[in-house]
């Protein structure tokens, strides 16, 4: 029996987590669920699952559980002897978890890239114990299984290229909120669905790769793949790939997460490749989507940049989402912002806290005069 | 430095193996050549890689190595303190050496699928020391690292379809001996090239799989894979697969089988993927390609018919080489020999050279018949 901590237990990451808990109720128990604050959801996941413990930002008062909340409640909460820690926050928020808890060598499974992207610079000794669950990171970490990491020519993530693919550059500045939202095969959160469709999500993921795999940027590229069937390659140095292969569904990394050594038959749809029939391969388009070089060589400087990256592309996912700029400008604005910060490079948490805060500031100041 | 025996040193698999060894001398050491006669191939051979031991089938005197021969020589060459033997021998005539290595606990690194099909049901238990280099046997090996061996739903081998895939059904018996020996993708030996334009070698495969790597019929399917950039696919319970992708180049399985847990650059072409554009699947076509489902069901039999089938389809083919036989006779022949067949289960090396004595008489009386 392995004892779970569910962190954004009501996100998509979270749910999926849930629904395989259910299958599995005599293998998995859920011992904490978190959530930014109490809802519905929330209350049925507690009725369901009946974890000791809930966390919350703020204080609630919830019958049968012990509520951990707030800064205190987080520290708390990763020092709780539970075996696995899945954090499927989104965005910058699971920062602090995910310092936390990689700090108290907590075995975390995390699609979180935005914290593993921030953190990579002061906390890379500690990502042996993270367990990817993004798919691309996933498959990479299976693939390595079958070589050593010193033979390893160089990694390749696959992309789905989005819904934009096929779409001409000069109507890219039309794109509404609807069609930037309507990935044609990953059902996701808001925040990495339009990632998706700029690829700049492929290029955090570049960079996740880099810190997780502790691979240098030469050795990472990306390949479209619209099938999304191939979620990553890992090449040796005998001219060998070992690639990973399913139909899209994030239960299947999550549950290999979990049931890691072993694998547990999930009802996920088994693929059948001559149903498939083709699988097509494209080289990225950096002009319709400028963000996936932005993302590259804000990785490859390294210190502050792929901090400021990150927060900058958060809050211009939230403008756009929000109906204030155009998709077009999405780029613009992370590479203004990138352009003016400027930072000692990250030694401690508070550092990086210091340059998302400085990084929002900087962001108001142009997304203000782009407005007017 | 690894040690090296190179059996049927002059074939295909030998001369790609040597070409190996001219990369890494640093690191392999030749000590034993065999092939069955002297020939000049041989000679410059035993020049270039000074090996101690040189067998053949009949005596022969070759200044400063040390001559083994006949069966007696096949014993002693079992016997040497090498530490890798490399079985290059195409066809039947490979039984004899892979039983005695495989006796003597020998590590072998072998592509006769022959010996491997024939000695699956006396020596079985002995599997775990066999590397295997056919290209789809060797990536189901590499995919089998990323899960456990009871986790396995199934795996998949990759036929290229051969030079025949969409050629009509109607045209089948005015096929030529020149058409089925151009493979569209693998430079290999003529009785492999035949069997690959049958799908017949695929069906050694599939029985080839069942005793290397111990799954039953029912967990080894076939897909086809004109592009021959799939060698082989391992499906997991949760729904992912894992599979070995290169440009198929025989030196690679046989580079990693040698260098295994290392991998070594051996220059290979280097697979880019949005070069390649599709990689596409189909379903085999047992009517086009009877022997696939004849060669499964005599699998699936066991005891004395995977001998009787490899035997029965080596004799048709030869066959079809001189010309005796139309393409579209092969499976026919095969068939007739399996019908007519019947023995007890074999037990011992003696009772599967009974079988194959015995299947060559059956054989000659069936040719015989339809020759006049």
């Amino acid at each position: 029996m392995k004892t779970l901590a569910v962190l954004g237990s009501t996100g998509s990451i979270g749910t999926q987590t849930l629904d395989i808990v259910r299958k599995y109720p005599d293998k998995l128990k859920v011992k904490l669920l978190a959530a930014s604050k109490i809802s519905k959801t929330l209350l049925k996941q507690i009725e369901e699952f009946k974890p000791e413990y809930v966390y919350t930002v703020e204080k609630v008062d919830i019958k049968g559980v012990r509520n951990l909340y707030g800064e205190e409640g987080l520290i708390q909460l990763s020092k709780l002897d539970i075996d696995l820690f899945i954090n499927g926050i989104a965005g910058i928020a699971g920062i602090k978890p995910t310092y936390l808890l990689l700090k108290e060598n907590k075995k975390l499974i995390t699609a979180n890239k935005e914290a593993i992207i921030c953190l990579g610079e002061i906390l890379k000794e500690k990502y042996s114990s993270i367990f990817p669950i993004d798919s691309e990171h996933s498959a990479i970490f299976q693939c390595l299984l079958t070589g050593r990491k010193k033979d390893v020519e160089r990694i390749v993530l696959t992309a789905s290229g989005g819904p934009f693919r096929e779409k001409p550059l000069e109507e890219f500045e039309h794109i509404t909120v609807e069609e930037a939202l309507n990935h044609p095969k990953w059902k996701m959160g808001k925040k990495v669905t339009i990632d998706s469709a700029t690829l700049m999500n492929k290029g955090l993921e570049v960079i996740e790769a880099h810190y997780l795999f502790d691979l240098p940027y030469e050795k990472i590229d990306v390949v479209i793949h619209p099938d999304s069937i191939i979620h990553g390659i890992v090449e040796f140095v005998d001219g060998s790939m070992t690639a990973n292969l399913s139909y899209p569904d994030m239960r299947i990394p999550i549950a290999y997460a979990i049931s890691y050594p072993e694998r547990w038959d999930i009802e996920a749809k088994k693929l059948c490749l001559w149903e498939i029939k083709n699988l097509s391969f494209y080289k990225p388009d950096y002009k319709k989507f400028p963000l996936l070089k932005i993302a590259k060589e804000a990785g490859k400087k390294g210190s502050f940049y792929p901090t400021v990256l990150t927060v900058a592309d958060e809050l211009a996912v939230n403008e756009f989402l929000k109906g204030h700029i155009k998709f077009t400008e999405i780029p613009v604005l992370v590479e203004k912002v990138l352009e003016v910060a400027n930072f000692q490079k990250p030694q401690t948490l508070e550092d990086i806290m210091f340059i998302i805060t400085e990084t929002e500031k900087v962001f108001k100041d142009i997304i203000l005069k782009v407005l007017n």
